[in-house]
C-alpha cells in the first residue's frame, strides 16, 4: 500500500487560510467504541429511525458489515478493527477473526488495509490494550484525515460556489467528518460553498436517505437532484465542482466509486464543471495497475425492481445492476488525500506520491 | 405549426427494407373508443394492476389527462380529441370543453395540436359523426406514424445492435407501436437490435414501471438500468445507439424531452454513441426558436423525496425537480418523423422540413 510521504502540493490552492478545527458543522458519529461494545447507527433504517447496534463481538461486527449496517469504506475499516478488538477480548483466535472480517465485504479496500494493520499490531505481540489503542489510532486518524482533507479540497473552491456530491462520504461513512462531505463541510464554514446538491443515488438512494439526513443534521442546507438531473443542473451554472469519494484507486489514478461516478465525470467535464475525487491514502491501491484490472461487483437485479420493498416492475423483468463503475484519471482534475492535492492525476503523479 | 411536405431524406438509410406491418411485438393498446366511451390503461397503477378507466364525458377525459393516468404526448393528444367527441355528444358548449382540455396540462404541444385540430373541425360545421371520423383519424394518424417512424429509425441501426432507452414512449404513450420504442420494436423484428436497455427514469420511474412492462408483454427481452448507469453501460460498449421521444422541438431542432435525456446526449456523444429523436411532426414546434425559450416545468420536490407513498428523505429537505431537459440539436445525431430522417438537425433543415 501507500507510503507515508507529504505529496508535493501540485496544484495552486487559493489559499491556505481553511481552518481544520471548525465543528460547527459536524455533529455525527456513527462509529463509536463505549469501552466495552462497538455502537453503529443503522444506516438501513435511516432517516425513518435512528437506532443503534450494539456489536459485543467480532461475529456481530461481521454481520453488520455484510449486512449494510455499517457502510462507507472507511467506517468499514474502522468497525472491522473494533472487531479485532473485540476477538481478542473474548480470546476468537486471531485469524478466524481476521479472516471472518476480511470476507464480509471483500471488495472494500480499507477494510483490508485496517485488518492488515490490526494483525502486524497482534503479531508484534500486543495484548488486547495495545490492540485496542490500534483501533482508536485508526479512528482518530481518520477523523483527522477528514479534517486535512477537508481543508486541503476547500482551498480549491472559489467562494460562493456550488457543489455537486454522490452517494455518502460523509461522517456516516467514516470516523466522521467524512471525505468529499468534508470537504463540503469545510467549504461551508469557509463561504466557499453557497450550494449543495446531492444526488439520489440509485439503487440504495445513500444520496437521499443518508447524505440529506447529515448535511440537515450538521445545519448545511442542501437540494436533492435526481441522478439523471445532473447534467442539466450543470448546464443551468448552479455547480462549479462536483465532489465525490472513492472506494478504491489504482496506480494510475482511475478511480472506483459508486455507479454514476463515472457519468458525473463525463457530464462534468462538458460543462467546464471542475472534478474532485477525495478519499484517504488507504484506499490507493498500488498493487491495481488501472482501472481495467478493478472487477466490478454486478449485484442482485432486484436491488432495481423495488424500492423500499415497494416492486416497482414486473415480474420477470432482467436489470443490469453493477454496484461500482470506474473514472479515468484523465476525466479527474484533482485527487485529493491527506498527504496532499494532486491536479490530474496519472501514473506518475501518482507513484511520485503513494509508490515505495 | 408543421407543414406537410415529405422530408428529403438526407440520412444513408442502411437498407430501406423494414416492414411497416410486422405485428409480432405490438399488443398493447392504452386508448380505447368504445363507440360511446373512452377506455384509457389507468397508467399510474402498472405494473402492479391493470385497471381501466372508462371516461364518459369531458370533465372525466380532462381529470384523467391531469392525474397523469393517460400520459405521454401523443396519448394525451388521442383523448383529448375524443374527449371533444364526448362533449359533443353530450351537448357541452365546444369553447368550455375545450378550455378545460387544454388547461389539464398546459406544456403538452400535442394536446394543444390535437385540440386545434378538433376546433376546425367542429368550426367547419361538422356534427359528433364528423367530429368522430376527425378523432379516430388522429388516433389512426399516430400509429401509422408511429409504424412509419418504426421503420425509418430501426434502418438506420446496424444489425446486432445494443440500444437505451428512457423514460416511456411506447404504446402506452401513443396510439399504438410508440415513437422511440416503436424504432425498437421495428429494430427487434427485423434483427438490427439484439439488446434494449431500459433507464428507470427516476423520479416517476416510467422506464421501470411502464416501458418494462410494455416490452415484456410484447415478448421483446430488455434490462433495466438505473439512471446512474447509462455512461457506464455505454463505455462496456453494449449499445450503439440511444434512441428517446420528444415533448417539444424548436425550430432549430434543440428538443425539450424527459429530464435525464439531455444527460444522455451528453455521455453518448462522449462515447460515440449515436443519439436518435424520435417524434410524431406535430410535436415540432416552429414558433419556438430554440430550447432557451422553452420554460421548464419544476414540479414539487416531494416527487424526490419518496418513493412510491414511501418516505425515504429526512423531513425539512429540499429537492430541485425540472420534469424536462433541453438536449440541444448539436447532440443530436438523427431526428426522425413520420416525414423522414434528418440527420443533425439545425436551424436549415428543420426549416426545410417543417417551415411554412
Amino acid at each position: 500500500m501507500a507510503g507515508d510521504a507529504e505529496i508535493a502540493l501540485t496544484f495552486p490552492l487559493s489559499d491556505a487560510n481553511i481552518p481544520m478545527d471548525d465543528d460547527r458543522y459536524d455533529h455525527v458519529r456513527a462509529v463509536q467504541w463505549r469501552g466495552d461494545h462497538l455502537r453503529l447507527l443503522d444506516q438501513r433504517l435511516l432517516p425513518r429511525e435512528e437506532r443503534w447496534i450494539d456489536c459485543r463481538n467480532a461475529a456481530e461486527v461481521t454481520q453488520a458489515i455484510r449486512d449494510l449496517a455499517v457502510r462507507g469504506a472507511p467506517a468499514i475499516g474502522i468497525a472491522a478493527a473494533w472487531g479485532v478488538v473485540l476477538a481478542a477480548r473474548q480470546g476468537t483466535p486471531l485469524d478466524a477473526a481476521l479472516g471472518m472480517l476480511r470476507a464480509a465485504r471483500p471488495t472494500a479496500v480499507n477494510l483490508m488495509w485496517a485488518l492488515d494493520r490490526m494483525k502486524a499490531r497482534a503479531e508484534a505481540g500486543a495484548e488486547a490494550a495495545s490492540l485496542e489503542r490500534e483501533a482508536q489510532a485508526i479512528q482518530d486518524e481518520d477523523l483527522a484525515a477528514n479534517r486535512r482533507m477537508g481543508a486541503l479540497g476547500a482551498a480549491l473552491i472559489a467562494p460562493h460556489s456550488g457543489v455537486l456530491t454522490h452517494c455518502n462520504t460523509g461522517s456516516l461513512a467514516t470516523a466522521g467528518y467524512g471525505t468529499a462531505l468534508g470537504v463540503i463541510r469545510a467549504g461551508v464554514a469557509a463561504q466557499r460553498i453557497d450550494h449543495v446538491y446531492a444526488c439520489e443515488t440509485r439503487p440504495w438512494l445513500q444520496g437521499a436517505r443518508l447524505t440529506m439526513w447529515e448535511l440537515l443534521r450538521d445545519g448545511i442546507d442542501a437540494q436533492l437532484i435526481a441522478d439523471s438531473a445532473a447534467a442539466f443542473l450543470m448546464h443551468s451554472g448552479a455547480v462549479q465542482w462536483v465532489v465525490v469519494g472513492a472506494d478504491r484507486i489504482a496506480a494510475n489514478g482511475d478511480t472506483a466509486n459508486k455507479i454514476g461516478t463515472y457519468q458525473l465525470a463525463v457530464v462534468a467535464r462538458h460543462h467546464g464543471v471542475k472534478f474532485m475525487v477525495v478519499a484517504p491514502a488507504s484506499t490507493v491501491d498500488m498493487h491495481t495497475g488501472s482501472g481495467a484490472d478493478i472487477e466490478i461487483e454486478l449485484r442482485d437485479a432486484g436491488e432495481l425492481l423495488g424500492v423500499g420493498g415497494v416492486r416497482t416492475v414486473v415480474e420477470g423483468a432482467r436489470a443490469w445492476n453493477p454496484v461500482f463503475d470506474v473514472t479515468p484519471a484523465g476525466l479527474i482534475d484533482v485527487m485529493v488525500t491527506e498527504r496532499g492535492v494532486i491536479e490530474r492525476p496519472d501514473g506518475q503523479s501518482m507513484q511520485a506520491a503513494f509508490g515505495r
